[in-house]
């Protein structure tokens, strides 16, 4: 079977044998944002043609494909929800060549009832799930809306975003702040200066204007900004998350390189244990949905 | 004399007689960042030119014009400090037709020995001091960036700096929060309910992501994006504020009819007391320093 996490800004495809093991990959720009109206399946065609024209015939996407601005919408699911409740509501897909089906993503309320989102990380999470046994765990997928979800009897309890990496993104390319920045490589110290920061009174809106202040008195040199910045922010995630609760056990860490050995100084600076798991878990993810779905 | 706060995007200016008075103003765009390389003083002339011309012979500035960005940089003298310590620490600039004098910027140190800074707005405080005697008081200055001030003994004893207006106008600009908002309005409801969402657990970074999952689910209307959002802000603001101990008697608040308004509406949600003041009692505060400074 094919399995595809089909993102805003992003294409992961993978080639997947009856076990689940990766036969081949494709990772490529290529999200959602850059396909023409009505021009998925040729968008679809154009990347894992070769595949189809050797024999494959199921394809499962996940991800913003299945969002409003994706191929088609595919109604959220509420949580909690395992990989039985989510194999039995994907959504088919009209694409010549193939049978697709799209998985649904999750919503979740918090404590004050506030709804969450989320689309491509539940996959995430049942490949997880499979690597965890049943056992509650503590997740934390970060990204440019940080994902945190607790795992608890074989289905995903609940979760909770967090603005982080946009916020991030936005600050330093539109904000005052980013024109203090320079370039420069990312340093580990600067970042966790801001971890600390983020433990001091004061709030993140006023933590965020210190780090204008600090580079005007020259507390703070321009090249260490953008690691600054990143720490202030993470460490105020951090903080946001352990005011819930401190976790049980360790925080089951997966996401890029950069940004998830990010997030591991962060725990280590906190005294945290965590537990860090590859990216391409949503692989594994995918081909245990593909499992349970009642293919034609 | 003439007195002028000449900010990043604004310059105004008031003529004043000798009790302070205001007999004539201006307010204009043409803020710092519109003035080449070595034109302040023909951009200064332009402005103020008639009033030269009537005879007025000293010229008080305050504001951004006093930053590195600006004429030329006035060295930020540290807090506590009051009228005189501010009238002792002027700075001379060099203008043809009249004597011109530049209201130094203050810094202050929070309980962690972060710097803070400010330009201009110590000006309106001592326009306070004025008002409010040498009580103690806490003031708000809302603006692009909120200054909260403590007034002691006839001095600023100390202050903090929110970045709350320019992460609100990077966030509506340039995040996907903002690909969500639609023009409207402003609606005290939705700002109120972003108040009051910013004393609910979770922290800013899950709150914001949350107006997105609220717009996605059809629970907050694309034209109450903006003011839930500044509510969320503000209440974020208020907080942290309120997390230094609650204000001992009224709060002491002075900025822009829409910005006043805003923050007038989110102390009434906390019952806290609150005092509106002109906002520009910039005006008073740079007659004040005028008349203790030793002119030529």
């Amino acid at each position: 079977m094919i399995g595809i996490d089909w993102g805003t800004t992003s294409f992961r495809a993978y080639r997947l044998d009856a076990q689940g093991a990766v036969l081949d990959s494709l990772d490529r720009e290529g999200g959602i944002l850059t396909v023409p109206s009505g021009g998925f399946p040729e968008a679809l065609r154009a990347a894992i043609g070769p595949w189809l024209a050797a024999g494959e015939t199921r394809v499962l996407l996940c991800g913003m494909v299945g969002s409003r601005q994706g191929w088609q919408e595919a109604p959220y699911l509420p949580c909690p929800a395992g990989p039985a409740e989510i194999a039995a509501a994907v959504v088919p897909l009209a694409f010549e060549g193939a049978t697709c089906r799209l998985v649904p993503g999750l919503t979740a309320r918090d404590a004050a009832g506030v709804p969450d989102v989320m689309r491509g990380e539940e996959t995430k999470l049942v490949g997880l799930l499979a690597v965890l046994g049943g056992a509650e765990a503590l997740v934390c997928l970060p990204g440019t809306h940080s994902k945190w979800a607790r795992l608890a009897g074989g289905r995903i309890a609940g979760f909770a975003t967090q603005f982080t990496g946009e916020t991030r993104a936005v600050l330093l390319q539109h904000s005052i702040l980013g024109r203090l920045a320079e370039p420069g490589p990312a340093s580990d110290a600067a970042f966790l200066r801001g971890v600390r920061r983020a433990r001091e009174p004061g709030g993140l809106l006023h933590h965020l204007f210190g780090t204008r202040a600090l580079g005007l008195l020259g507390d703070l040199a321009p090249a260490d900004t953008a690691s600054y910045l990143s720490g202030l922010l993470i460490g105020h995630e951090l903080q946001a998350v352990l005011a819930e609760g401190a976790p049980a056990g360790p925080i089951h860490l997966a996401g890029s390189e950069t940004l998830a050995r990010a997030y591991a100084l962060a725990f280590a600076e906190h005294g945290l244990g965590y537990r860090r798991h590859a990216d391409d878990i949503v692989a594994r993810g995918l081909a245990l949905i593909a499992e349970t779905i009642p293919w034609p």
